[in-house]
Formats: structure tokens, sequence, C-alpha cells
């Protein structure tokens, strides 16, 4: 399993991931899911991955080697003219990858699928981030929905649907997607530290502050047990029944 | 799906339940999930089931029907010496219910499965707690894992592990078990109002209080509302990060 989320703001986008991946509780490995792209001045571009890990490494390998294919930039995903136009060339990538293997050759066990969240923003356009399917189409965020997971997603989710506010600093961001994470890690044994966060301010068109937060953290430390105590503070606040 | 929680506190026991049953989600009724038997100074028995409504329908008309077949007391739940044969009992009846359907006849799209919460006390013991499996085995809620979950169990947890102490009244534990209610109807359109409880006191050996909370309950809305503020209140109460 896997725990990412994309989340767009007024001031830009957060991306955070975990990086543990297993195959079985008894195979548990520790990999990147986070990879980011710049154009300077013209594109950037983060993506966030979950689900098998051969597929999305697979699909990162393709993106990289056809960004740098000297005079073939038919199928590079910076340099297009739309954030639309890079979430439609991920899920053709991320398609072309699974039929790969799951129409021929060996039955797996487990599916070859994965899923994939983009989001960054091209140049005279604003800021979009997007959710594509194993079968290579996609969703948006928007108002309503202003954030997107993959992964073990239901632990962290309440916190987020309570304290989101699209106003919010991206301070502020990373403290409600590090307290989000933390009640998933300390709930789903697949989940787990470092993790990665990537922060783009909208209109830099370059990519913002990238960082690591391992488990000996001092600031992640405070979160963990911060959030303990200040959730049986709020469960006291409120009045108890009478029966 | 469906949301049930059993808890053991050092006062007893309690029982929380939702109401809400689906055969996809435009075919959406209320149906009770939570059950209890007395036998006055002897025994006291109470049921969460979740699954296949048309298998635990089943297994509860069997018991309750054993309970009263005049002379045949050897399969009736009251009146066991131990709440482990009790569990024993259930297992075995849901065990013979899904496999009289699984085996033979038309295969179903969805499983026939179920998993029931059964706890009580036996007169001359302990108050115990159990979760009983499709398979019919079952294990049993202790000092370390003090509650048991069945359903759409993820988006409530986290509140129940941060906030649970053994030591806490009947009060607090229901108050503890609607938060954990209020997050999981707001995340999951097939978990919902209204919420049924039994509460336990230990060595009564008489069935507590038992409720219904409906939409429209004051204390409820206030839970509700509540909660989300005081989430925030917390949130804002942790230091933010420097980057």
């Amino acid at each position: 399993m896997t725990y990412c989320v994309g989340m767009r703001l007024d001031r830009g986008l957060v991306f955070m991931s975990d990086t543990r991946t297993n195959a079985g509780i008894d195979n548990i490995s520790t990999y990147r899911k986070l990879f980011a792209w710049e154009d300077t001045d013209d594109s950037v571009i983060t993506l966030l991955t979950a689900g098998n890990l051969a597929t999305t490494q697979s699909v990162v390998s393709l993106i990289e080697e056809r960004m740098k294919a000297p005079g073939d930039r038919s199928h590079a995903i910076l340099g297009l003219p739309s954030m639309y136009q890079v979430a439609s060339l991920v899920g053709q990538t991320l398609r072309e990858v699974i039929s790969q293997h799951a129409q021929t050759g060996q039955k797996a066990d487990s599916a070859f699928n994965a899923s994939i969240i983009v989001g960054g923003q091209v140049k005279g356009s604003e800021p979009r981030l997007f959710l594509v399917y194993p079968e290579g189409n996609f969703i948006e965020a928007g108002e309503d929905t202003p954030f997107l997971q993959i992964g073990e997603t239901k632990y962290g989710r309440p916190i987020l649907v309570r304290a989101y506010d699209p106003g919010m600093s991206f301070e502020a961001a990373v403290k409600l997607l590090l307290v989000s994470f933390d009640s998933t890690i300390k709930a789903n044994l697949s989940v787990g530290l470092p993790i990665d966060v990537q922060i783009y301010e909208r209109d830099t068109l370059r990519l913002g502050k990238r960082f690591r937060v391992r488990a000996d953290d001092p600031y992640f430390r405070t979160i963990s047990t911060g959030w303990g105590e200040a959730l049986k503070t709020a469960f006291d606040s409120l009045p108890d029944p009478t029966f």
C-alpha cells in the first residue's frame, strides 16, 4: 500500500507521499513515489504514484526517457501546451505499461494496476491537479474536491475534510498533511516514513521547496505526539451525553 | 456496508451500530443490526452484525428460534456456561447459514459472508467480547485491543485509538463512539443514522440502557458540529513547520 495526497491551495499546490513499498508484510522496501520536473519558466510537473511498483517505475522511466530523447519531443510531458495534455499523456503511458504486461505473458497474482496524481502548471494557464486511473482516463480536483488521495486513503481523510481551507499557508497545509499521514501510518503498516514533500507556488513556474521528513525529524515528532494530546483535549471539550 | 463497534471498559461493555443496509447505492434501507438478550441474573448477550443481510437475519432468527424451542435448550445461546461457548455457538450458526447458500444453489455476485461481534457476561465469569468470522472461528478483545470493529472500520479508527481509556465512563465512551461514527458517516454513504446503542454494566447480569440516536437528536448534532470546531482548534494549537 501507499499514501499520497495532492492538494490545491489558493497559493499553489502541495504534494506529499510516503515511501514504503511491500510485497507481502515480510518484503518491505523504501522507494521514492514523488517525482517532479521543470522546464524553467515554461512548465512544472509533479507526479505521485501508487500501486504496482514495477508499473509505476516503468511509467516514470518512460516519461524521463522520452523527455531526453534528442529530436523527439513529441512524447515529452514537458513542453506540452496544457496540463490537460500532460495528464492525458501520463494516462496513455500508464495504460501502455499496464497493457504490455496484463495482456500477454504470465498471469500475476496481483494486478499490474497503478494510479497517479499529476499536478503542475503550464505557462499561460492555472495550476491544475489530476488523478489518473489505470485505464488512462482521469479526473481533476476542483473547488468542491480540492485534494486527491491515492493508496490507503481512509484513515487520513476525516482530518483533511474538517481542517482544509483553500486560503491556508503552505506551512499550515504541510502540517495538515503530516497529521493526516501520521494517522495513516499509525493504523496501516504498509504506509511508512520517510515522507516526501513538494511545494509549488503558483505562477512561479519553478519547483518550490522539496524535502524529506524522516522518522527522527523533531517537527514530525512534535506533530505526532502533540496531535494525540490535542485530540484528547478536543474530545474532552465536548459535552458528555446524559442518559 | 455497515459500521459497528464493541468496546470493553472497566465498567462493562458498550455496543454501537449504524442501521443502514444497501444493495447498490440505489437500494438503501434501514435495519437493526444490534440484538440483545438476557436470561435474568444468569447471562446477558449482545450481538452486532455486518455483512450480507440475508445471512445475518437468518443467524439472528435461528438464534431466537432455538432459544424458544420448548424442551430443546441444547442450541440456545442463553444458558450456556461461558461466553466462550456463546461465541462458539454463534460461529457455528453463522457458518451453518453461509454454507447452506454458498455450497449449493445459484452463485451470487457478492459473497454470503458476514461478521458478528458478540459480547456479554455469564454468571460467575468476567464480561467478554468476541469477533466471529464467517468461517465460524473468532478472536477476543483484550487489554491491548480493547475494542472490536466490523464493517467500514477505517475512518473512525484513529480517534478510537487516540482517545480510548479503559477507565472512562459510559457517557464518555458513548461520546467517543459517536465521534467515531460521525467521521465514518461523513465519509461513507453506506453507513448511516439512526445509530443503536446498548450498554452493559458489569456484574449486573441485566441489559443496561439501550437507545437509538436519530439524525435530529440534539446531542448528536452538538457532537457533529462541535467536533469539527474542536478539531480545527486542536489543529491550530499545533505549531507550524518552518521551511
